[in-house]
């Protein structure tokens, strides 16, 4: 059986996917990958993602540079949840969101509001531009 | 407004959630939450999910004894996923999966198929005698 065959597609035949930094163990981003985009993502050693907002292939660093480098992928014991290993590339210290942002995840709840933690690293007006 | 507010809730008023060991960095496991559980998780600082397949609030642990203390709540760029901090109670080392696994991510890729790559610390017979 074909490994993507494992997988416990949802019904728009999509499967959510964590992001880990590999050398920190960060949680860079979540989004998600069809069929297509997680073959991709084993052949080519690089995340490919399906943007549900644009409903096409997304090859993470297309449009800045920022590819990820796939170490390993991982499934739940569901194998309906994808957990990549990847390192960061195009600046170090890695930026995978779109704010500039080493991680997606910084904002923390604070005394009951979300507080910013995390640096902006690279203006994106300056990301996007090329 | 109130911290819950910021939330992009999807369709079935759902946010995916992420626990991640706060020592090892470790992610452990995926779930969702509804604004309830989300509330619930940060007034208790233990993790509450909203089980859908039962359609119900599910206090981690409930059943198993291995209760998530929460440590931080995150959302990510578009407050669309959550990310816990969490140390995972009742066993050490600490035991996420139904399986009796440290993490529900235990199968990797390898040469084309997935291969089971952490133990079962724990019988899940006896985990859920209780």
């Amino acid at each position: 059986m074909d490994w993507l065959d494992s997988i416990a597609w949802d019904a728009n035949g999509l499967v959510p996917v964590i992001a880990q930094e590999v050398h920190s163990g960060d949680v860079l981003m979540f989004a998600w990958m069809n069929r297509e985009a997680l073959q991709l993502t084993a052949e080519r050693g690089q995340a490919v993602y399906f943007s549900r907002s644009r409903q096409r292939l997304w090859h993470k660093g297309e449009e800045s540079g920022h590819f990820q480098q796939v170490h390993g992928i991982r499934i739940d014991c569901d194998a309906d949840v994808v957990l990549l290993s990847v390192t960061q590339l195009g600046h170090d210290p890695g930026i995978a969101c779109h704010t500039g942002r080493h991680s997606c995840f910084f904002q923390v709840l604070k005394d009951g509001a979300w507080t910013t933690t995390e640096p902006v690293l690279q203006d994106p007006a300056t990301i996007y531009k090329r």
